[in-house]
Parts: C-alpha cells; structure tokens; sequence
C-alpha cells in the first residue's frame, strides 16, 4: 500500500523536524551561558582582553558541549534512517533523549562555573555524569527500536544495524569511565569527554562516504 | 482534483511545523528556569552537591512541564493527522492553544519558586490552572474540528474521533480536579498533574502500535 | 519543465521554513518578559497572588503582541501562497520584515514596564510606531512580489491578489493613527493595536472557509 | 535509482532544516541583547526616549549582526542548491561554521557595550574577527564540497560553482582588512563590516533574478 507508506514517512518526519527543533534550539542556547564583561567592573583594572582571557572555562566547555550535541544530531539522524515507523513507546524515548540534550547548558554552566574553583570535581562529575546518562538513553532508544521490526525500514541492511548497535553499546560504558575519573581528575574526566566527542564524530568516515 | 489536494496538504504542514517550531522552543526554554548556583554564593557555606540538591522543586517542575509539553505534542501531532484543511477559525484556535503552551515556562517558574514557601498552595493553583486552560483550548479546537467535515481528511475512521473526542472530554475536567485540590494540597495537585501526563501519554499503546 | 518548477517550489519552502522558525522563536521568546516575582521580595509584604495581579500591563502586552504576532504569521503564510518564486530583493525585503517581527519583544517589555508610569505615552509611541514599522514593510514586500510576474504563482486568480493588496494599503495608515493616538491618550493607542489585531485577523472569514 | 536519489536528498533536506533553525534562532536571539532601560534607573534623571537613544550603539551592533546572519543564511542557502549529498566531513564543517554563526550574538553584545568606551578597539577586533572566522569556515566548507564530485549536485553548472568560488575566495580576505582597520580606527572596521554585509548581499542581483 504505497498511500500507507506515505503517511508513515510523514509521521516520522514530523518527529524527525521536532527533534531537529530542539537539536537546534538547545546547541544556539549554549551561546547564552558565555556572559559579557561589564564594562563597569573591567574599568582601571584589567583591559577587556584580560577579561575575555580570565573566562576560559566557559569556552572550553562551551566548545565540548557545542561539539557533543552537534555529534548526537549527527547520530540521531543516522539512527533515523533506520526508522520507518514510530509507536508511542518509541515517541516516549525520543522524548527523554531529547529533555536529555536540552538539559546540556545546565551542566556546562555548572563546569565553566566550578572550574577553577574548589567544587571541579563534583562540576566534572555532574557534566561527565549528564553525557553518560544520555548515552544510556541513546542505547535503550536504539535498543528498543532495533528490536522491533514494524519500526525498522525495510531497504534495512543488518551490517549497519549491527554497526550501531556495537557503538551504542560502548556509548555508556566509555562516558561511566569519563564519570568515575571525575572523581580522580577534573582534566582526565574533561579530555574524555573531548575525546568521546571525536571518537563519536568520525565512526569510519571512509565507509560512510557514499552513503 | 489532485492538484488542489497537494496545496492543501501544503498548507496544513505549514502551520504543523509553525505549531512544531513552538512546541520545541516552550520546552527547550524550560531548563533556563533551573539556575546554576553562582560560586560565589556556596562558597564556605555548602557545598555544589547540597547547592544542587536544594533546587528539587526546580527539578520536579521542570521534569513534569517537560513531560507534559512533550505528550501535548504527541497529541497535537495525533490530532493533526486527522486534520486535511485548515480554516481562519481553526487557525485561530489553534493559535491559542501556542500562546497556552508558550506560556507553560511561566507557571513552572512560579511553581519552582514557591514550592517550599507559605504560598505553595497560589502557585500549585496557577500550575494546574494553566494546565486546565490548556486542555480547554485543546477540547475546543478538538470540537471545533471534529465538527467540520471539510477539516477532517477523509480517510478518517469515525472510531478514532471518537476515541480522541472522549479523551479530549475528559482532559478539562481532570485538570479541574488537579486545580480545586491545589486549595486543599499541594502535594495532591502536583501529584496529580504529574499522573495525567503519564495517564495522557498512554491512552491505548498496544492499539496505536501498527499505526 | 516540471523539474525546475520542483527545484522553485524547494527554494520558496526553505524560505518559509526560515520564516517560520523566526516567528516561532519570536512569539515563544515573548513570554521571557514575564518575570516570576521573587519569594525574597514579596514576603510579609504581599501575597503572590497579589505581587501575579499587579504585573497586569505585562500580561496585556504579552497578549497583544502573541495575538499580533500570530496574525503576522497568518497574513505571512497566506501572503506566500501566491508566491512561486524569489529573487535576491525579495529575500532581503522578507529579511528585514522578519527583523521586524524579531524586534517585538523589545517595545513589548517596554510597553509593560512603563504602562503605569509617567513615561507610559513614549512606550505606547514606541509600541505602536513598531508596528507602523513591520506593516509598512508588509506593503513594501507584497507591493514589490505582486508587481513581479516573475514571481507570483500560475495559479494565482487576482481578485485575491487584489484583496490582499487593499488590505495591506490600510495596515500602514491605520498603524499611523494608532501611533498619533498614543501623543493623545495611552489606552486609545494600545486600545487600536488591540483592535488591528483583531480586524487583520478575520479579513472575511467566510470567503477563506473554504481555501 | 530514484529510490536513492529520493534518500539522499531527504538526507541533505535534514541537514537544511537544521540549519534554518539555528540560523533562525541565532538571529532572534540577538534582540536579547538590548536591554529595556529599567522605569526605576530612569525615573527623574533622564525620559525614556534619552535613556533608548543612549543605547545606539546596541541598536547599531544588532542591525549589522542581523543582516549579516540574514546574508550568511542566504549564502548558505544559495551553496546548498549546489550540494547533492553529504559525507561525514561536510556534515562537521558544516557544523563547525553553525558554531560560527551561533557565537554572533556574544562579539554583537561585546560590541554593543564597548563601542563609546576606551576598549572599544578591542571589542571591534572581536567582531570583526568573529565574522573572519565565519568567512574562513564559509571558505573551508565551499572548497571542500566544491572538490567533491560525489557532494555536488548533477545539474550543476561550473559557471555558478566558479562564481561562488571567487566570492568566498574574497571573503576572508575583505574580512581579514576589517580585523586590521580595528587596531586603527573602530568606525572604520565597523563600516567595512556593515560594507561587506551589503556587498554580499548583491553580488549581482540581476543575474540570480531568472533563479
């Protein structure tokens, strides 16, 4: 029935435009937790590049956070090819992966925050601590999806399902790591979640070329 | 007329990504109501974790207008495949039903504010009284809808109007019972408001599967 | 050739996608204006409700301008249902409209923090003199699109041309006076917006029934 | 195979979507930045009509920022016609330059409150830097897919793809003399700024008319 299929990949649009919405809305957000000077305060005592410099936790966390949620776009949209239907179970976990990334500034407000102070520590843990629970929900999306044939497409190759599925699995397991070296070090804990950022962005750039 | 179809489906996907585009900025803006505690407030007094735990209620407002704006999506969404034209009433109609959920960051503030104070009781009140105009508006534009053969799409089956019309009957009232317990318990309205959502977002999941 | 009018129709739907989330966005934000009346600050002096109440010139303001906003965005999407094509002026012309339309928010916060102070004249000039402004840049956009061939759709019947550009003759002069009124009295000014906005928004809601 | 045909320009239509809406976003945001001048600060010093004109320079920085946002989307739109597909690699540079255009709000509101101050040279190298950066991101994106066969689209004309390859050979450029003036004069960087945000706006609006 050609006229169902249509209606389906409708459907699966208008979730689709949804998440992009708030993708979207949640990464331009970020922007907002990098605050101006007051030209009031900096007068007589430090220039206003002095001023700049002195908030760099904000744009390193700014930039990680940027690079994450850009890279979760990047994997919700590949995951998306797979999709041909949605069911209410389905919406519902879309849902949450999606209050998952717009939570995203409040934890990098937290890190560039406590960054330099006493309080790193729990900051690097809340942020490595909110990544992982996203990829938790990631997986358990996947999960559920990948295992309920009316939802996946049919022109489907099992190789790619595979594929996604042996990345989601790692998902939780690396950001736990990134977790508990919080409570080590503020900067091994930081770097792996730069590093996961990366590692999630390039999955084998050559094979994906052509698609 | 083919050609005549296409524009009008044209149309009514216009105002769905207009109504998506709002439904993802109102529930994007609602993390902005939860504050970073600032450093230099805690310093010496407590520390990050037992700042952050203090904000609950900014939490729990926040997890439960998250969840609600999403079902509300799930429900517009589910409406509108019901829907093959638009008119100016329904647009109208419509319209308002935004304003009410653009406006649900407000009381969620308010609620997150008040919830430990003496005045918990006004803005539980104002909480579920949002939530009662908004499922007013839904029932409205519903009825509204419903009752306008050249809205409905044809291939509308009269079962699941009238499934959407009984949930829709229900909504207002439901929400009147959360509102008139606000005056008696805060506890029980929140409570309440937070098992309609839940009992909102699964109205039939094993029906609506295969759709 | 069918697949340069395809390639066309793509470029005008990219063009009202960004219209789209601009006014999307715009009409959210609007509610960010609305401040929750700090605990600290009304306590033992005021109830919320009280402290709610007394904020009124917000509450109008925000629901002139969402309704305005609305009807913008209606009077936008039915302006580009006879619109095939754009060209670079068209562009940068729907460009600086929507700039309008992103600058509401600002004379709305004005409107609502100086209504009930001797300054309330000046906010209601700026208020109104904001939307001479966008619908001065209405009529320039559809007298510009209408008098190109180019264009305007095939199908397009011009006695609905026609009423389009009468009723866009009217919106800049009407605006004027609503912005001389407000040198003579604040509630007749705001009272005319109020009133436009309702007259823009049922433009012969009977003939529209059935598009 | 149409079939394929049909995803990868879905694919690519994602992409778009996407980026409207941090353009979209990004643009809305900037009116932020102007602040309300508060009833209470202004009461007997100045009227209210002063206290906004004081603001100029806000109102200066957030035209130019505006248009330039509203021209960097136009671009992007126009580059896109050109682009068939998507790799991994477009899809992170074109990230990378969303990252640029989102950050515009942050140098707009430096601008803004460093202009009539004695670091306002410095707050003009960070816009016009800002907007170097852009044009370098603009640059890399172009080059890359432009040396792609497999990203450009088959309709493609090599006239078009050269002439948008010599407008973003100059971009860099123009904007890299801009970043210099600012450690000359501050009028003269901004000027050139608000020059080239008209320069590419037109860059030859006849020919793109039949488009």
């Amino acid at each position: 029935m050609p006229s169902s299929i249509g209606s389906d990949e409708k459907e699966t649009g208008r979730i689709e435009a949804f998440s992009d919405g708030i993708f979207g809305i949640a990464i331009t957000l970020l922007i907002l937790n990098i605050k101006v000077p007051k030209a009031a305060d900096i007068h007589g005592k430090a220039s206003l590049l002095q001023a700049l410099g002195a908030q760099w936790p904000a744009y390193l966390s700014y930039l990680n956070s940027f690079l994450t949620v850009l890279i979760m776009w990047m994997n919700h949209h590949k995951l998306f090819r797979h999709i041909r239907r949605s069911d209410h179970v389905f919406m519902i976990l879309n849902g949450l992966l999606l209050m998952g990334v717009t939570i995203v500034p409040f934890p990098t407000a937290i890190l560039a925050e406590y960054m330099h102070t006493p309080e790193a520590r729990t900051a690097a843990a809340v942020y490595s601590g909110s990544y992982l629970a996203i990829a938790i929900l990631f997986y358990v999306m996947w999960h559920y999806a990948s295992h309920s044939p009316a939802l996946l497409a049919h022109h489907d190759d099992r190789e790619s399902v595979a594929a996604i599925s042996r990345q989601y699995h790692f998902g939780p397991l690396l950001y736990l790591v990134a977790f508990v070296l919080s409570f080590v070090s503020v900067w091994a804990s930081v770097g792996m979640c730069i590093a996961l950022a990366i590692f999630f962005a390039f999955p084998g750039v050559t094979k994906t070329h052509a698609r």
